[in-house]
């Protein structure tokens, strides 16, 4: 058996500072969505995701009573993202927003039954059943389910792979079916997302008259491998292979449909050449790691060396060349995209939320075709920096971009960094961070093990209780974690006493061996990848302690790194600190860290719970210039100012919840 | 009497370094445009600027012929530029290249003008003469000359004043033809300007059925200010004061073009308030100095102080707030514009070399109004620095942008760089600098002097031999300079004896008062803001000696400039020093000056003259980080390994000529 996340519901995330988390995503985020997809925030931009199925059902309902009298809409193009000048103007049988509006509805039931199957809500689950009713209802007799056809017109459906979103769609609500049907155990969405995904299936695919394309915004891949994992339908995995073989073939799709691009290597959506022979991540960083993933998920279903080769070479590249030191990926607002390597710009930054979140995707499925730390490291970075960056602290404003240095007049008057906020917005009109967060939270406990017959592997240290059976004895394991404030971790196994159950639990690689671990000295244990694995449990209840050492450290970039020469940031375990205008003042670029820096902890409660706060010896350093001239600007150097301070530092993952203020990551350094 | 440039003619610049620029103008630039004009250089971006003339001129000599059964062309909008595919695609009766093509041809015949002012060539004036009259025959009867509306349809002209450039090539043509006359006594094409200017007069300005608009493009303004100056006319006076006066009043003129504007302040064009009003410099940096050039010109004119305040607002705006240390401005390459007040990006600074020039203008006249050293200093700091900058040591390329630091994988590569080249470029599709700066070397004479009834300003140090008649006398004033390789002057003045003679020197601010002076000992003097002023001339011969302390310097940026925080550039007298990687390797961010410097002086000739190249005790810093870490991109920082080098610097105007490579002005500090 492959190594595969655990089902939906089998795992308990009893953990304090997740649980925090999810809470807010249940009590402010969904009900929060669910609100702005009906339209019903006055000061928010208008979504009219779910006006849109209605509008389609309603246009079903009266094809259905017209029969053959009906006429269909014939498709006009009218832009990639339509909305009325005023809310009130909207009519009711036309489609607003952007083309691929729909897969708002499907992002939030998706983080809804995550909800549900972590906190059973009957009021919520009512309100989504008769939400998937109405979408029900849009979909075509065929099969076929993209709002913005239907209203518009289905004579040019999968016309514009590239830049419209139908297949999308597709995979989000495929995601989202698998997930309700899990948690509810209702069919009804999982049939729709079938009968579209068999639909899909009859029109694309080689020979006279199919469609030979592929999506232009990946996920369809990765969802369609969980849909035959579901279902067990061979025609959803032929489907998501042919997506994946397809892309980047010459003659390449999309310049099919897009004869001005003839001859310009489509980078953006990775369609540049075959997978297979892809060893850079390029193009927009949410759509490249999203494929990364649906690839690693086919070569763990086929056992494709070539394509699990490839994703190794597109893990390296991004980790050894485009990520951010906070899991970020994506240097450049152009494109949303993967720049040069070592071009990690701090204040233009884009290390879109959902880049990071389709970055935990990837890690994941990679974890599963070789249980190696290094993944699992790159996966707890993101998320517990760039992921939670994301979301503000009261679970109701957001970040798309996270940038690693911030000085807020430059991101209001500066055009170029019109991409960078420097607090969090409320929503966005093209949504897609916050429902990502939201679903990612909510499904943690698919991140923090994994499993095969016999091993559960501990990838993430989260408080939660779980079980496995082995040789017919259901084992249980719960754990207990202080991570992040500190690395103390219980873990008790139960029952597990003669089966050939084995507990692999990873050893972070920011502890760099530093860790005690008690408890296993009747276990066989064996230290492989950065994995401590114990097996022959021969006491019903076994109690295994670990504690990692969460020293706070400075860390250097690569010197290749331009931006950050001469630099250091601040970590301590998997959090990436930052300086905060709120507790050093402004100019931020003045204040040097000292060697040593004497990193001092301190528990603060400013942020409404314990948070680890660090202060350094540092200095502020001006450059001194003297004489009269021309301009102020410029002036001969007579020496530098240096004025000893304690730098103060805070999780990355909360900065601007102190109001606008100056933010850097990292900050000079003096010796 | 005002303060003015000399005559053209007046001036004999005989200095050893400005002649090779000035013989490099007159060999390589003005015939190579010439071929370029008359696209016959296959290997470049045909112009079809005299194609469009001749064109037009075809087209007039038709009307002529078919009197009233003419059919006047109908105006279509065809786009901003309009090019063929293919070069023999090009119809003889079309208008092709940018709506401001016309220009590149006045540019051209003013660097002409010059150029025989310095250097007869009857050749050379054949072939300007010859292409003046096709100018002239492509003129309409009424006056108007523009190509893009004679060959397009004229039905349309001056609607699109913002975005079009009939002003704009209006005040080309009179700067063009004003020195084609003083310096051939010709006045073809001064006619032709006339008839221009009086037919826009006569359309422009308040009342029923006229324009009360402005130029989209300013130059028109000061050009007709040297227009009044040259022929007395008032109108022309009156015509430049109307332009300066309406711009930015409410309502605004261009929001009444463009109504999809209303209400977004018009920084680019300058038009977001009237121009008194008006303390920060903002928008299109060529288009700002030119419009405030024109302010000075009308302030010195009519003696306008809220006019002249303006001007001194704007210009400590710029050299307090928005100026490089090369004399570059316009920070931002979208919209080719001034950035932020600190805001000065090395590696993505636009500084156009046009608005160096744009830079030297407004300059001269705020000294020619207010006869201060500080305003010099900048003349010369953008002269000897970027202007120069913009042409190669062959002068046969030229750069559009001039960055402050380059590496040039990041400008092949990155999408947000590429507006900087890291070589100069044969010629550019709009091809406003190679002119520019062939025009304004051209006249260098125009800025080394100004002078009043009875005084002559020394602005520059360049050797050069003028004349200047006082009281009935001829006074003859050589000078040698020994700039900008050492700052050794010697000045002869001849024949001032008994006369109200007065010589004002600049001492330059750079040299912070370290200076020698003799010879003056017999004269009256007096020290004024920054100038020697020498009167009572006694002998028949007077020698002046001067010496300027050219030592080298380290200079440090204001402490609000973030992007040169912690870094120094090293000036030597009015010439900036950059490292090159052909001296110092690659990296050149991990060298940093120590202090002291001990900076050194040393001859080269690699540059085909005698160059003074500077070197610096300096070290090589990298950062150095251990552990095995889940990304080779961070590592836990151990240190840094300090490696004691000299680094090698020469002068920012000849960076780029021997391959390309990296460039820094700015390097780290290390004490």
């Amino acid at each position: 058996m492959n190594i595969k996340p655990l089902d939906v519901k089998k795992v308990s995330v009893t953990d304090e500072f997740w649980s925090r988390k999810r809470e807010l995503v249940r009590t402010e985020v969904i009900p929060y969505q669910w609100e702005i997809l009906n339209d019903r925030i006055p000061e928010a931009q208008a979504s009219y995701c779910m006006h849109n199925f209605k509008a389609a059902a309603a246009l079903n309902k009266r094809k259905k009573k017209q029969g053959s009298k009906f006429k269909e809409p014939k498709f006009t193009y009218r832009g990639f993202a339509v909305f009325p000048d005023k809310r009130e103007d909207a009519k009711d049988d036309e489609f607003y927003g952007f083309v691929f509006q729909d897969s708002d509805f499907y992002k939030w039931i998706e983080a809804v039954a995550y909800s549900l199957a972590n906190h059973p809500d009957p009021e919520l689950e009512e309100t989504a059943d008769r939400a998937i009713d109405i979408v029900a209802d849009a979909q075509l007799e065929n099969g076929y389910l993209d709002t913005y056809y239907i209203i518009n017109g289905t004579d040019k459906i999968f016309t514009d792979l590239r830049d419209h979103h139908e297949l999308y769609c597709l995979g989000h609500l495929v995601e989202a079916a698998v997930a309700y049907e899990r948690a509810t155990h209702k069919d009804k969405l999982l049939t729709v997302a079938r009968s579209y995904a068999d639909y899909v299936y009859s029109v694309f695919g080689e020979g006279e008259g199919k469609i030979n394309g592929y999506p232009g915004h990946e996920i369809a891949e990765m969802a369609l491998f969980k849909l035959y994992d579901r279902t067990g339908t061979k025609r959803y995995l032929e489907l998501a292979e042919y997506f994946i073989n397809e892309r980047g073939k010459e003659p390449n799709y999309f310049e099919s449909e897009h004869p001005d691009m003839k001859g310009k290597p489509d980078y953006y959506h990775q369609a540049h050449k075959p997978v297979r022979e892809q060893d850079e991540a390029v193009g927009h960083a949410v759509r490249a790691v999203y494929l990364y993933s649906g690839m690693a998920d086919m070569a763990l279903r086929t056992g494709d060396e070539a394509l699990k080769q490839a994703c190794e070479k597109l893990w390296d590249s991004i980790v050894n060349t485009k990520l951010y030191i906070t899991g970020g990926i994506g240097a450049t607002h152009l494109g949303e995209a993967f720049s040069l390597p070592y071009d990690l710009p701090n204040d233009t930054a884009y290390s879109e939320t959902c880049a990071a979140i389709g970055l935990v995707f990837f890690a994941r499925r990679m974890l599963q075709l070789d249980p190696q730390t290094r993944y699992a490291d790159i996966m707890e970075l993101a998320l517990y920096n760039t992921v939670l960056a994301g979301m503000a602290l009261d679970g109701k404003s957001f970040f798309y971009v996270n940038p690693l240095e911030v000085i807020p007049e430059n991101c209001h008057k500066d055009e170029r960094k019109t991409h960078v906020k420097p607090v969090r917005q409320k929503w966005f009109g093209c949504a897609c961070c916050p429902p990502n967060i939201a679903r990612l939270i909510s499904s943690l406990d698919q991140y923090i093990y994994t499993e095969d017959d016999t091993t559960l592997f501990v990838h993430l240290y989260a408080g939660s209780e779980t079980h496995k059976t082995v040789n017919g004895k259901k084992i249980k394991i719960s754990m207990t974690s202080g991570f992040p404030n500190n690395g103390k971790i219980s873990i008790k196994v139960k029952g597990a006493t003669a089966t050939d159950f084995t507990l692999a639990l990873r050893m972070p690689g920011w502890a760099e061996g530093n860790f005690k671990i008690q408890g296993y000295e009747r276990l066989k244990t064996e230290f492989k990848n950065g994995y401590f694995y114990c097996s022959c449990f021969n006491d019903d209840t076994v109690d295994i302690d670990l504690e990692f050492d969460m020293i706070p450290k400075l860390v250097v970039a690569d010197e290749k790194v331009a931006e950050d020469a001469g630099k250091v940031a601040v970590v301590r375990g998997p959090i990436v600190y930052c300086a905060e205008e709120a507790d050093n003042g402004k100019a931020l670029r003045e204040i040097h860290i000292k060697t040593p820096a004497n990193l001092t902890e301190e528990i603060t409660g400013e942020f409404g719970y314990d948070v680890i706060k660090l202060s350094a010896d540092a200095c502020r350093i001006k450059s001194d210039g003297a004489g009269i001239s021309s301009t102020s600007l410029y002036k001969t150097y007579t020496g530098r100012t240096i004025e000893d301070i304690k730098v103060k530092l805070i999780p990355y993952y909360l900065w601007a919840n102190r109001g606008e203020g100056e933010m850097s990551v990292y900050l000079g350094i003096k010796d």
